[in-house]
């Protein structure tokens, strides 16, 4: 579809400078932009490139100061701005499955809200629950007392558990398993016996899910996914762990049983947190970092272990030195040995 | 559903302390018990919160000699005492499918033994054997010549390879794949040429594996998982990998391809093991850790490149020294300059 | 199946050495190897097992020289031959579904090639389109406006998202999701707020996909796995990511939004890449490393951060020598304090 820039300005409420008849067909990043695309630029970091973009328009912040010679709309916060542009250049043309599908397999008892969408081949098992407008796909399976909240949106091949409870407005990508046994055994001469997994996981309302992660049920009480937190793919999370609000969980990060992971918190890819610690509110988890003990809130850790990412950061600056400094030690000993020879000479 | 401490004491017939009309409606960790539940003991580090807990009974060991004005059951093994107080207290009420779903898929040639299980969706190629009691959830699909022991367990949407081979009393957890096809490839002129997979993988009796797990069939000959042996959640298993009896393989690990894995072996969590190497009987890998050649029994290793942990932890503990030690070779610099100097004065 | 040494190196069009009726009934590689079985060497490493394997027969290089009393077929590339000799004597009996199951569930709209088979419990929704030869197994879903080229192999359990397209001759293991929700939010006021991802996924020939796997759709745009590249288990490959062609990425790797990486790479197990950056052709990244920048053609990197591989073994060779060097630095000060004493005291 394309839109004038005069369009976008009007759509987005937004003041602009420039030709307000540059039509717009496409969106695209600063650095691939073409003729024809709008982009934008949220990270001053990034401003010098709005004088290279080939991007036909520009979304900037108020305090935008780049000089250039693009049409510019200045936004209160242009990543938002971008995104809703995004939507209506491209307008969702997704066709999501529509009532209930003539081969998806419901029990009797269960309970429907109002304009849920089932797709084929999805199986909802006894007393599961399911809410208004909610759309779960092909392929799925809600076993028995499964409640899934209004507005979801539950992709192909998805599987919840037993007695798992899915808040409100949650999406789910295809492949993730929640309510999985969690991982508990009792070591009796030499052999693992199973303990009970009777609890469940609560995925409270707003949480994003990505494709292939796997969730723990509790071994008694609850695994805990916070209100508005968002987790990435292949993300591992153990039995009784509790994320707080708004969290993010990045790709194939792991977090190990009971752990509590505060709000706001980001776990940056591939990272672990190992079992039994508290993440408190606002900390960051550097990339593949491995955490090893508690970390107290408003904290920046990395590394393995990880530690406060100044530290870490110093400590791998000092690595890489490593070879030099051995080199200086070795011409040390040979100075001191020196020294200890013209002190005897004497 | 709530019991009394005798009826529990007398039901794990275990010795106890405290008002025998003590009521328990609950279970819980000891640090989030509360009025009404009954929590323990297992490891020692953890005895003085048997003070502070607000559990209202506690399962400890016969030697447990903390003071306490709770209730104690003492008994021989506190955490299978409580495994099996939860299957008291919360008798699992899982209903498992009952017989063949109308809509499950089997072919003609599938063998049954008695009380089988198989739910909607589930499909069951040529030839596919399944053993007395085994219950086989929706979405599942078993390849043609797959054979399943008796009283296995397996969720919904797991996928079972041509020819597998899966013991007694294994239990899958949703999504995991066993049998796809091993990662190997002949590069010819830069063109990566697919060596056939034909061999398979055989999972031993008592065999229990996590959710989104990948194990792959073996080039020619077998990948095996031995008897006993358990595996998290989002592992993956190359071709041709062993691994022995009763061994412990916690999330999101990697071994690499022909590698072979002893008995009682751990694995901890995203650790990665290189191919065609042997990890010997008894062995702890720590988590993260990257294990680049064999490993003799009966050691524990980590870090990376995995080396003995005694020594990891003092190579460990001299990286966090690192900043401090730059400063001191500085310091040392300097005064080897002013003796050199003072010598030279004289 | 047997097969003589004679009918083997007939078969191979290759010279050998030995007995032409030995009689070959297995294969094996060159440690496991059994009487009857045929093995091979290829790795030059390995040459003196020769000597010592048990197999009936060896296929070695031309150049292959070590002295052996076993039957030697010598070709170009062992492991190639060797390759062909599996599928000689193993095979392949894989009855893959044929035809459209009856319990296979096809929009209306669907587009199907000439000797396409869909299994059971697959879903192919409108305006799917498959080519000619492709066999898609059951439990898979193909979403609206997906295509697939000739000669596929889509195992069980697949999902394929809206509008991805996937090449000829791609085969893709179970469980694996292509065209997952890339992660991309705008935090306002404390929130992530979703930004739609309306791009897509292009699957180019020949790649190779295995078990589990996890691609994201690109926010706009494309994300693109180029011409014969063959991805293993458990992988995440983020939005906008743009793989070359002939690359290989094995398990448990992920890369990171909009980066790309270049032909022929190998991003070895474990191994991530952060977002944004520039992956040169035949670059090697080691396993579990952390690629924390653009690394150059042609470059051997590990470590974290990945650096190249030279500096990275010396730099951790350093490592592996702290404890000895704070020893040293300790009777280098003592030598210090000696020498500052003797001069205070002349």
């Amino acid at each position: 579809m394309s839109k004038t820039l005069a369009e976008i300005a009007k759509f987005l409420k937004a003041d602009f400078v420039g030709d307000p008849n540059t039509v717009i067909t496409g969106i695209s990043g600063i650095k691939e932009a073409k003729e024809g695309d709008i982009t934008f630029v949220a990270n001053p970091k990034y401003s010098h490139l709005a004088k290279e973009t080939k991007a036909s328009a520009i979304i900037a912040s108020k305090d935008f100061e780049e000089s250039t010679d693009k049409p510019v709309i200045r936004a209160d916060n242009p990543s938002l701005a971008f995104s809703q542009v995004v939507s209506l250049i491209f307008p969702v043309d997704i066709k999501h499955p529509q009532g209930i599908h003539p081969q998806a397999i419901l029990s009797k008892t269960v309970k429907l809200g109002k304009n849920v969408s089932v797709g084929a081949c999805a199986v909802l098992e006894d007393n599961v629950d399911v809410g208004n407008n909610t759309i779960i796909y092909g392929g799925c399976y809600l076993a028995s007392g499964v409640s899934v909240g209004n507005d979801c949106l539950i992709y192909p091949n998805v599987s919840i558990r037993e007695r798992v409870k899915i808040g409100n407005r949650v999406i789910i990508n295809n492949g993730t398993v929640i309510g999985s046994d969690g991982f508990g055994y009792v070591t009796i001469e030499g052999r693992h016996q199973r303990i009970p997994q009777v609890g469940t996981v609560v995925v409270e309302d707003d949480v994003e899910i990505g494709a292939n992660v796997a969730i723990d049920r509790a071994r008694f009480d609850k695994t805990i996914i916070g209100k508005g937190t968002k987790i990435d793919n292949l993300v591992h999370i153990a039995h009784n762990v509790v994320i707080g609000e708004n969290s993010l969980i990045i790709a194939q990060t792991g977090i190990s049983g009971s752990s509590t992971i505060g709000k706001n918190v980001i776990l940056a890819g591939q990272s672990g947190v190992v079992g039994h610690i508290d993440i408190g509110d606002n900390v960051v988890v550097g990339a593949q970092s491995g955490v090893t003990k508690s970390v107290p809130a408003n904290t920046t850790v990395s590394g393995y272990p990880a530690k406060p990412h100044d530290i870490a950061k110093r400590v791998n600056a000092c690595i890489q030195r490593l070879p030099q400094l051995f080199k200086t030690i070795s011409s040390l000993q040979k100075k001191i040995e020196e020294l200890e020879q013209r002190l005897k000479d004497k």
